[in-house]
């Protein structure tokens, strides 16, 4: 399958080293980037041609899906231009920077009648929440009713400011919590909480912020985007009968200077590298059998509309007003 | 040391056993309980004298110090009894079952002009709690920014209703942040969550109660009295530089059936029963050194106006108002 | 890159899947199987050729690379012939069924000159045990002492006979060790043990061996295929400042009936799934490179030779009588 | 109950520490030690008489029971002299510096008539031994075959010298494996490993030790008096169909600089203090209801017997000759 990939930051490179080298099945024919030297650094590694505009990459008649890693305001235009295209697209998160854009792709792919957008939450494909899922699923735990998060990053970027703790990172916990519970978000509420003197002062961090589902279950979700001492994901589901908990990973163990010590990964690609892959592998799979799966572009458009919530609440309890959701998502609901 | 004991139900029984059995330099001498036929066999296993009334028992002259654990309601006469006798007195908590009640005795006792009063908040005794308390006074965390509580029992007696988990289960979380942190809490908010079809339905439970304290740290707080698979309490301080977490003590695992399975204990005494020995001792020692120490009145009232926040908050967030600290507690704050 | 499989059993279909479908850079072109149904079944799979003879596979132009996953007594001579051929191959575990029969191929490939050979040993590809690797190479236990060795299944299958717990479990351990410590191991002994009433009675089972490396270093390993409860392998090694621990891979908990409980895997199919992807990924890397890497043909000579010193030893330490090494691979030792 | 305690070195300081403050029904009245200056400073701590000789103690008519803490090789006389005068005594490990004394002991119990004579091995009181034995008890793992020990310590004091870390270190997990087994230890080799460079050259260190039960089980068991990183006291028991282990006790963690680290015991009054102190408890009341019970003159003698085979084995399996058990100690064989 030749894939085209729109954007080759950080996140679009690995993801060209990924369907290049760990990936059966695909190959990278195209690239677009703005920065037009590393776009070629990059084709060159993947073998690729690399395209002057984003759109030629999708008009492209050799590429046959499309990767979107561009940065995230460009991402709606990019995907509506997909699948007006009738290219299969991988897009990464966010799908579009505000619920409003995110929309008009749910509507024009539902107008289109079938599924061609998948969001890259790659959380849904780690060993770890899989599990989760699947002692969920088992009833191991009777019927959900909390859930605590906790979403911790050693540090962030300059760029990264204002609110985008709750729009670019809490929207993992938002779809994570969704498709988890098989249920709609209904209502966001972040909480007041001390800033970190470590933080940068443009950035309210840590955040606290309170979710809850249309079946009235609550999420308490930590965001720390400089937390210092790692790179750290929990999840508790607390049910009726018993909880089930996502927690760091761990192989093994050091023994040193008093203390048993298990490594933690300092990063996502680190934390998440694996899902990474498996999350390309299905969808170049998938794409490959004729249909496209997992995270959809009404999973999409649910996150983001939670993130402005979430955004819009400051400590007061705001409703998430989700649009109808199109036939072509129902059944699927959140999973 | 004599020890009288008012109220020989459960706790009170155990009391005795382990003054009687575990703690050095004590004796039950005198006991007292509504239930004559419970007080007199109790009293036969510490060779006790049964007192015909709780007053009694602070009015024996062979008694030198006072363990009240009789109902709840009855703590706060009880305890200015002994003030007013310039008896030492450990209190099971809660100290009074109003704020106002509380603050009665905490008024008395910084009248009288020094302390006599400990409140029976064992958790500043246990092994785990004392690890984190360590930590953070040694800096291992850099500043506390938020603090996530769980507090789960297997199930509830009969009598359990309406409020007690605030009152009764939340007030230990309650004491042990205050202490942790050495600081007031300020304010509190009771998050509507899902209730358990397991639960009575008199009971709301689980409850979410968010705290926040006078230097605007917050504290999350699940208390779940219904959760059936185990009695679970953890506690992680999160701070500017690391965290440091409190969870069910282990010794080792056994490898059965596709799973390694930690042992959980299936109540507090279970989990906290050295820890009670451990108060008892301390206690003892103190009192013995002529000195009152541990948690003090100060610390019953402020647990006990937090829960009553709690309990009128129901949803909104509600501020403790406590009264003017007496320069009894002053230096001490909450440690 | 165009592989040629020989040996479509269990291991065989699972490896021709992998390559066909997790793999990037591969694809089967070529199969065999002594049972023709079954070949043709998994040539099917991969749009491959199936063969008459195993030695077509190795002659067919198109086939680049081969993979040998027949029974293990016709490993060697595949391999030599692969080596005649100048075809790179990966061959599973055990190279060959004597440590003589091993030998040959060592010294065939000596003879050709440069390597060819990759013996399929996935556990140095296992994110546990390459931290364990990194762990021992950055100095952070000071100098190795001892290794303690833990290997359980479930269950074996019923050809599974005699010895074959020392030549094809405990060659794992052997490969590990000498992996981890980068010596050979030079003596062997088996200790009786108890046998375990559920297990055949043609099977010793547990066993518990010790080896000795050449610079002294000990390791006991317990091999017990029929543990029952979980698929559990273990590595501890014991340094001058520290130890460093390979444990289960853990992801999360349920809290549940009293118990934490951690999930274990059932089979090695789920314990080490992914290091055999990460194996082949590796090994065509690699020989699209033009080179081989891995595990040597020297590696599984040097296995073989220590269970057979392990099988002989009853009871009382026998010496592993390793021939010279070839320049081929010194430089690289166990490495 | 009045005790004498004989030896108030760093352990015995101990001992009337817990007896005086953690115990309760006990004081100490009675002390000897050969530092006559030292022995006064005890004696002064718990309100005790300090005697010129050791024998003064237990002829002391005020002294009830005698807890014996001086040098290994006084205590076989000293148990004699308390057996001699029908005076309980609890023996610090070991109960003698041969077997040969220690068998003299366990003759005249027997001769006596009923037990008077507890050994210290208090590891039979710490709560996690106490659950590997209950899962034992409940058959959790079906029928054991092989128990895995590590007992490390960080360093030693420089008299620490020769086979003391088998006669000193190794007998605790003799005496542990003897009672989780109920069954006596018939055979031991000491397997030759490599000395560590940061221990004194004097000492063997570490020891890897295989031990065998009249039933077959095998023990191997680690002893690294050196370890350097903590105090780490491990055992699995593999049964037919599970494990039990005993692993350090841990009450939570903290996250830090890219690990999660659980702290380590650095010395075993870390890791047993509790153990110490409930040992003393249950000695105290069995004594007080005018029995011994717990570890007994013949388990000193086991376990110094085992010890005794270790140290003469280098290498070869010894048998340990124990003779035949008196009708005293039938029944309760190592429990």
């Amino acid at each position: 399958m030749n894939v085209g990939v729109i954007g080759t930051g950080a996140i679009g490179t690995d993801h060209v080293r990924r369907l290049t080298a760990r990936v059966a099945g695909a190959r990278v024919t195209a690239v677009f980037d703005v920065d037009t030297a590393r776009a070629a650094t990059v084709a060159a590694i993947a073998g690729a041609t690399a395209h002057r505009e984003a759109h030629d990459v999708i008009d492209d008649p050799a590429v046959e899906a499309v990767l979107v890693a561009s940065p995230g305001d460009t991402h709606a235009d990019l995907v509506l231009a997909c699948v007006a295209a009738g290219k299969p697209v991988l897009c990464e998160k966010p799908l579009a920077s505000t619920s409003g854009a995110a929309l008009k792709v749910v509507e024009a792919e539902a107008t289109y009648g079938r599924r061609l957008v998948q969001v890259g939450f790659m959380r849904r494909y780690d060993v770890g929440y899989l599990g989760v899922k699947a002692a969920l699923g088992a009833g191991r735990i009777g019927d959900p009713l909390l859930v605590h998060c906790v979403h911790r990053n050693v540090g962030v970027p300059a760029g990264f400011t204002g609110d985008m703790s709750l729009t670019d990172s809490l929207v993992h916990e938002v779809d994570a919590c969704r498709w988890l519970l098989d249920q709609e978000i209904v209502a966001a509420t972040v909480v007041e909480v001390p800033h970190s003197p470590l933080a940068s002062p443009e950035l309210r961090d840590p955040r606290l912020v309170l979710l809850e589902t249309e079946r009235g279950i609550v999420v308490d979700a930590e965001v720390f985007v400089n937390a210092r001492y790692g790179y750290d994901v929990r999840c508790e589901v607390v049910g009726t009968t018993g909880t089930v908990a996502l927690e760091a990973p761990t192989t093994g163990a050091v023994a040193l200077d008093g203390g048993r010590v298990q490594a933690l990964p300092m990063d996502w690609q680190a934390r998440f590298g694996q899902a990474y892959v498996d999350e390309l592998q299905a969808w170049v799979d998938a794409v490959r059998r004729g249909v496209t799966e997992g995270p959809s572009a009404w999973d999409g458009y649910a996150a983001t509309a939670v993130a402005e919530a979430a955004v819009a609440s400051r400590g007061a309890r705001t409703s998430v007003d989700l649009a109808e959701r199109p036939a072509l998502y129902s059944g699927e609901s959140s999973s």
